[in-house]
């Protein structure tokens, strides 16, 4: 195994002007896991309470993903209700109950430990170093945050930024972060906090790559129907992560790539509710998704 | 010649978080010419009261754009009021004063109506008939359009955009010509209307071309700074053509090509207040610009 990503498994309940779904298996380390599944075998770290279905387990883990270190415990899973206007960027969210997510405290297995990649999806800044320190052999630190850490917990946040090497952000947040409202002096800002690479996720605008000596820009894959953006980000920076795992360097050009499959991945997800725009496509259809979009932007 | 270009001159007073200018020779005909400049001597068909400096106008001529469509009238030029938040697509129209503008009948000068390339810039879509019945040679005929346009004349304006080849339009535009929130199908719904190309304009992230069995998205130049985004769209407009008219055919390749020039010569207008960074810029500083870019976008 070569990539560990630690986040929520938990049930959603969508509302989008396509329609609304109830108690959809989702959370950030279900969507991260399944877009990294189209490039390697990733081990997620989590914890579900018992009235998660087995069957959402199965269908993971059928998916190639190692669930060794996902807890069950006794009480209820995370769950969540959120609403999408028209406007497939603009999100309510309606209720968050945290149940057995609350005191979740990262414990690694032993088969994960020596992972080079390390994907912290949205958690308490509290907690990154005591995962870090059951890390063995990391070599790729990535990081990805929500409003709540930014407003709840901005210090230790900062703290926590400084010692990951890729920060994945989107619009608002990064607007947040940096106290700029010009996303490349934002993208800068923040990488001169410690990060070597931010990586802005922009929604149906595509994704901004600020690293080591180079900037990479990339447009979305041209959607003609979203019928559900949860989770878009969470598998952009899963695909990402996913496709580095895979190779043997992580240099520009395939950090350059990474990005353009996290994009691709992302718009796989947004096409169905829930899982299912990602569980339905193949490696083949990411394969033909990514010719289709090399023609729709080279010039 | 073989592009005209029909739009206003101006004087524009704008208020950025960058600062405040007053009377800055501006309006749509005057930033598309200076873009098209780039590539091509456009003529420019517009009228100017009297009090509009003959110095402005020389600078446009030194600039190797051709005037003789450019009529003094007795009286005031169109005068422009503008406000931007920090979001530079927020715009707020403070003020209008349409002085000789708002009786202008746009008579062609004989040298350019054997032009190929026609473009009608902002204008009342009823005077879109008179302007083309004086055009001999005319094989591509291209308009953007107004906010103004679309809600005080919807129908002459649908009439008017059938008849084009290509219809450039904002985000804004695009969403509430074709009462679609998505841009993909706002886009092709809007090609189903009559225009072979669409052009939909999206600010800072970019811009996406409707063709005929293709499509091409482009993000924008990074810009680290926006001073002033007036005329950016009209910049973007007049470049995309100006290019065009400097080439054998108006092919798939080209016309990317193309849109990949609007945005790079829209960076560079909206790098300072008014024309000036249009107008700081040379061809070489454009064709560095492009080199630079392709490296951003490339992967």
């Amino acid at each position: 195994m070569n990539l560990v990503i630690v986040g929520s498994v938990a049930f959603d309940t969508i509302e989008t002007p396509a329609g609304r779904r109830d108690r959809l298996p989702g959370g950030s380390g279900t969507y991260a896991s399944v877009a990294a599944s189209f490039f390697t075998r990733p081990g997620l770290v989590s914890v579900v309470g018992r009235d998660f279905p087995r069957k959402s387990l199965s269908l993971l883990r059928s998916r190639n993903i190692d669930l060794t270190g996902v807890k069950i415990k006794r009480g209820k899973s995370l769950a969540w209700h959120g609403l999408y206007a028209s406007d497939p960027n603009q999100r309510t969210t309606l209720k968050t109950e945290l149940n057995v997510w609350q005191d979740f405290r990262p414990v690694m297995p032993e088969n994960y430990r020596q992972a080079e990649i390390l994907f912290l999806s949205n958690l308490d800044p509290e907690s990154h170093d005591y995962i870090l320190s059951q890390m063995k052999a990391v070599k790729l630190v990535a990081m990805d945050t929500i409003r709540y850490w930014i407003e709840t917990k901005p210090e230790a946040l900062f703290e926590a930024i400084q010692k990951v090497d890729i920060l994945f952000a989107n619009d608002e947040e990064t607007r947040l972060l940096s106290s700029e409202f010009n996303l490349v002096r934002a993208g800068r800002k923040l990488q001169s906090s410690g990060p070597k690479i931010i990586v802005v996720k922009k929604g149906e605008h595509g994704a901004m790559v600020f690293g080591q000596k180079f900037v990479f820009s990339v447009v979305a894959n041209p959607c003609e129907q979203v019928i559900d953006p949860t989770g878009a980000g969470d598998a952009f920076a899963g695909a990402f992560l996913g496709y580095l795992a895979s190779r043997e360097e992580f240099n520009r050009r395939e950090i350059k790539k990474a990005a353009v499959y996290g994009n691709l991945v992302a718009s796989l997800a947004i096409e169905d509710f829930g899982l299912t725009g990602l569980l339905q496509a193949s490696q083949l259809d990411l394969i033909q998704r990514y010719k289709n979009f090399k023609k729709i932007v080279t010039f």
